[in-house]
């Protein structure tokens, strides 16, 4: 497992984070026509291989060494997601690796993928002692993604403008946006999950935030009331947002038709 | 059917909406090379079991589980467009499959697609009562589309940059400036419908625009008018707009060639 | 053909504009090494056909039931331009789907196109009377478009930013400002003949400029000489230039070599 | 040979320009491994036949009726350049379809292209007489490109946003900008040998520069340097930029492998 | 050996800058599907081919006559990247003609590409002397690329926007904001290794920036950390950002599978 060391005085200012396991978002869509061509036995081996590369990965997560989420997605933009984590760029690339020899996947088109890093921010401190002992902060940074009904995947930026610069801002103004902030998203717990994942230096956006609900409504609800609040309002630059439903390997063969 | 729960005291706020059924814009364009070099007798099946696909969606319009659109798209952009409205996001994934299914659909390539749910904002309030059992709107969250000659689609977003930010605005100014927005949309009334789906959350754009008329032209004079009135002239950013004619199912055979 | 209502009160303000047939611009460029492959004698057939589809253009153009212009467009944005003027939407879809029939259109690749209505600003008012009845009027509305040796085509739209926004400037100031533009446009008469699209909620962009000049150059004087008037200077948002050659189908052999 | 009217008072404001040779860039990659697959001899008979098409244009330059440049390009934007010289739009498309008949033609990706024609500038005056009669203004309204070892080519315009706009400026305050801007050229006299290009009302850019050299850090060297100087720093806008080696036809078969 | 004259007083300015070798990021996608349809036999002498095609490179880098890095890239953007240094533009080419020559590039897609130079500035001077013989300076300006675990690359340029210009700022308010942002970048010997290229006059962007790390969390901190400086928080401007591990030439069997 990737352990970081305890942050130290030299990163204590504001631009502090915790950073926990690297994460992959690879959207594809499917070559449809190629794939009804395939004739039924070999579809089926197709479908088989690919249930096990999944299966692969949930030993992985039962081992406490990763964990991924695998999605359909509404639209053109792509058919599906698989979203991994992983404690190292080199293990992320062997995921890669391991999809690539599926046959399956010679019938996907890749439509868009994201780097990044599970962060937190630490803008209201992180208590007393390691933060990467803390338990809780733990559980956060090295997570097991849910299995929710739904998915919403938007990558995001703060603004860099004349009249509205995110990091021109002091520390104090920036912790007082983001309190404000943080209590929107407070509001939705127990209908939405999010994991943030940094990407300031991986990728020209900074930050992709994916979302967990039951309700796909949710999704709306807490975005539009979020763009209201000055972070968003003035600060807030997002990239295409991707929406869908869970994917489980039982049910692939049906999607996959 | 996808009930909500009547808007609470906690989304009561100028940024409440009532939200009705998930809408699917989907535009596709037809591989015509390819299709017409299909012999005369596969072809008509393609065509009869597309003309069944779409039979298929009209019981479910029928059924009053849904609704939906296919219309042809002038120019390059796209050749047709199907709008679908389902409850939730797995029954347009099912409409998704259904559609691929079809042998028509090995001849189309995807151009566009937009994910959304119908939207009636509440900047003049919902009137007594949950507005979920208010039939009149009902009616507009759960409609039936109409049959109109001449379809309009585009997406838009309310503007966020520093002289001019929707979402900086009070809750007053912005119930102001949408009221007499809604006066221009009401001077068309017999003239235009329109449906609005509101996709902050599920794309990058934050309303797609529908309108249906048995006139084009009344398409470039509302738009043209409503661009001169403020919402559109400060806080509007327009998407590219899709226009057509109506491709009754019988007209099918003829449209394809 | 179709009729406009004469514009009453209700449209009479500074947005109302005068509107003619509706107009597809048809880019397109030539797999030209798929058509080198054609044996000769097929490809003689091929172009036999698509003379004759121009011949049948040409009739409904001696009927005034609608125009048309047919030009090759230098560099790579596309090989061909095929502008149609027709009454209604319905006939610009169907010269599509006659385009679509012929053989040639197989080795055709889409590279733009874009749907407009002929429109006459009335900054300047349109004297007495129904200007729809008025000849000069309609000759402008309904046009035969010549056969000049060079075509340009843009399209644009006003700016809406904080600083310079068309939108929110008042009627006398907008017709002012048209005013003097249009002086420009006069000085180059007996040189240019030009066609104004609106598209406002029909495309991204609210104009398609289409100029006609023998000598070539007059395109880059205009609009070089227009950029420094106020109206472009501050208030004009321009797309891609295209420019060609007109095409007549007695040369369209040599053309497709 | 195109020979223009002596500019008249109507055309001796700030933004007259003297015109010369209509000038087409034609960027193409090279479907590498399609063409790794033609057998050697057939290879070899393109080569000849290529080399045989540039020879047509040699002998159009001796006769000094156009003149063309053929450079290899660096990175992916494209492998070549084929830079066309001549008097007319209808001539440039005569080397279009001279280019489209060659068999390499058929092994070419578009990548990029742009018509413009070769501009000078009279912020400071013609000097006496008719300038398209002064055998030193000739020379460079109707070059012999030079055979220099490099390359570089980019497309701009003058900046028209609220703060800074190029075409609200008075015509002195342009004049002196420009003086300061040609300046700067100067220093480079006899490392750097720029051909501008007008393109306004003929490409989205309004100007294309070309600058031939030695010498391949000059490039970087005098773009860097302008960049620092106020027609640059405040009223440049520039596209992308090709650079690339001279490709002479001796060398043309080692290149294509 | 690419050698620089001494600056004189002519490029003494705030401007100047000190150039090494040339440099060619050619990022490429594989395509996997057709190179997983190669029999074993002939992806083996493939791998066999590109290794020897890699080690030629490592010939020229023990000479000291070029150097260069060779990197897998994590998500959709590319999957390898071959960054290449060498003292001229033709010798460039030369590696390029050789890459094609492979077989291996037969399955390759390109990507991204950007050509640029290594670039000292010289906003604090470079001492005295010639510094182009102070050999701490040549083993910046032609440097052995080092072996690190991991590359990150990014363009950039410098804003010029009314409100935020770099390129208005007098000399000595660059040369401030420069010593800051440097002593960033100096917290972080040890960690990161830094190669600037300058491409203006080469490329749309102005600076390239490569970084080597063996803690790829390194990338995301520093280019973090910068963009709270001056510098980058106003007038920086980022293009996409590509991340990898080293792909030492032994494992290119594996990693092709």
């Amino acid at each position: 497992m990737s352990e970081r060391p305890a942050p130290t005085t030299e990163t204590q200012h504001a631009a502090a984070t915790l950073d926990g396991w690297y994460t992959l978002h690879d959207f594809r869509s499917i070559d449809w026509t190629r794939l009804k061509a395939v004739d039924p036995t070999a579809r089926q081996e197709m479908i088989d291989e690919f249930v096990a590369f999944l299966g692969s990965l949930e030993e992985v997560e039962t081992r406490g060494e990763g964990s991924h989420a695998f999605y359909s997605i509404l639209g053109q933009k792509a058919d599906v997601v698989l979203m991994v984590l992983r404690p190292t760029f080199k293990e992320l690339e062997q995921v890669e690796l391991a999809l690539r020899k599926t046959k399956l996947y010679d019938y996907m088109i890749p439509s868009y993928s994201y780097v990044s890093v599970i962060e937190l921010g630490m803008y209201r401190g992180s208590g007393d002692g390691d933060p990467y002992e803390n338990p809780h902060i733990r559980a956060r940074l090295y997570p097991t993604l849910p299995k929710a009904a739904h998915i919403c995947f938007y990558p995001m930026s703060k603004a860099r403008r004349d009249g509205d610069n995110w990091y021109t801002l002091s520390m104090d103004e920036r912790k007082d946006l983001m309190y404000r902030h943080s209590m929107i998203g407070r509001s939705y717990a127990g209908k939405i999950q999010q994991f943030i994942g940094g990407s300031t230096g991986f990728d020209g956006w900074e930050w992709g935030v994916t979302l967990f609900a039951e309700d796909s409504l949710q999704f709306k609800k807490i975005v539009y009331e979020m763009r209201f609040d000055e972070v968003s309002a003035k600060y807030g630059e997002f990239g295409d947002f991707y929406v869908g439903n869970i994917l489980p390997k039982e049910e692939l063969g049906t999607f996959l038709g």
